[in-house]
């Protein structure tokens, strides 16, 4: 196969769904150009969704496009992906696996989001921070600890450091990401949660230890977590 | 390959997101068994999803088992029926177009769920009725037609018929379930939107009459829609 370079469409001032791909492109040391952070790339973006292609649309960013072939979906990038960049087991039941623990990912991710939007994704948070507060106390107190006692029993289970073991794959990477947005958006209820998730937590820095993310961690092309993100820090929505 | 006995645990009182998987078995004319819907069936559920086998455990329901492989995750498993039971295209790229479709079913099903459990889904309903009556306005006035609209225009690119053009595939199956449990939860909403979605419910009408899903939707295996499932008819949170 010839090696493509990988085009990345998402919006250029936030990490959110996009940096599962950054992550998992970088990793792999993948051929790629984040299109919209480059000059008039947003346009290029919005182009690039309103576009009249054959094939199906996708219905929001992350989007890859790949020679003439354009994928959405971040879970289904990763998927696609995961083939291409050695990021996944080669058996198919393999790759369900890893795609199970993805998919239970972007749950997640769906209910972090959801603490400081509960209410509607086009509301701004200040009309909506009564019921922010009532579902983020949801949230730190019933779902987060379920999702990360979730994930700690299937690294106990796994035994070689990674979800599948020792092998490092997409959902790993993802994973990493889950720990890094979550320590800095509820840094209470994450510090209160730590010592019931060693394996987590070593999860978290076996990632931020392999050269290539550490690179890119340290890079420009790593985006600061920020108030428009997914993962937010606001204090009053964090319980210790 | 030898035809294989599929076992779907799923809760036995609610379409939920089982039914996702059973629309695509009884589509197939699949030799399955719905376990916990037979008698000391959740007790087999719960074992199951308590055991401690190898590989990876699920979150939550519907699980699939297959011989010795159990797979999670309503998409991920889509994704392993689909090439088993020819619900989706042989190629790669087709096969990822079908899951991203299937995807973005998911994130609007988590919607729906939403619009009646804003806050927890662990507290009742009649706990966050306030917030669910905000969230369900924004769901009718902004996310539902745009949803609905997304998958209008899929449907006229492929001017077949199905979202793919003329194959049924388990997007197609499971867009059909999302038609008919919007029309039960929301026929206000669904009434005065339905005429700028005329294919939607042409679809929705090609899917009912497939012989084995119209066997099916009128026997007993099919649960009816009730006030415990996904879909949820609450008139305050209806809107015409």
């Amino acid at each position: 196969m010839i090696a493509m370079r990988y085009k990345l469409y998402y919006w250029p001032e936030i990490q959110g769904r996009g940096e599962f791909v950054r992550l998992a492109l970088e990793d792999a040391g993948a051929d790629y150009v984040d299109v919209a952070r480059r000059p008039n790339g947003v346009a290029a973006m919005t182009r690039m969704l309103e576009s009249r292609r054959p094939g199906v649309a996708p219905f929001a960013p992350p989007v890859l496009q790949v020679g003439r072939e354009v994928i959405a979906q971040t879970a289904n990038i990763l998927l696609f992906l995961g083939s291409r960049l050695k990021l996944a087991p080669r058996s198919e039941f393999g790759r369900l696996r890893v795609h199970q623990l993805q998919l239970t990912i972007a749950d997640w991710l769906t209910e972090v989001h959801d603490t400081h939007h509960p209410i509607g994704s086009g509301l701004c948070y200040e009309d909506q921070r009564p019921e922010a507060k009532r579902r983020a106390a949801d949230f730190t107190r019933n779902r987060l600890p379920k999702y990360l006692g979730y994930f700690e029993r299937t690294l106990e289970r796994g035994s070689g450091g990674y979800l599948l073991c020792r092998t490092c794959t997409y959902a790993d990477l993802s994973l990493f990401q889950m720990i890094a947005g979550l320590r800095y958006a509820f840094p209470l209820a994450m510090k209160r949660l730590a010592r019931r998730s060693p394996l987590l937590l070593a999860l978290h820095g076996r990632v931020a230890a392999r050269p290539r993310i550490a690179a890119y961690l340290a890079s420009p092309r790593r985006i600061a977590f920020n108030p428009h993100g997914i993962f937010r820090r606001y204090a009053e929505l964090d319980s210790g």
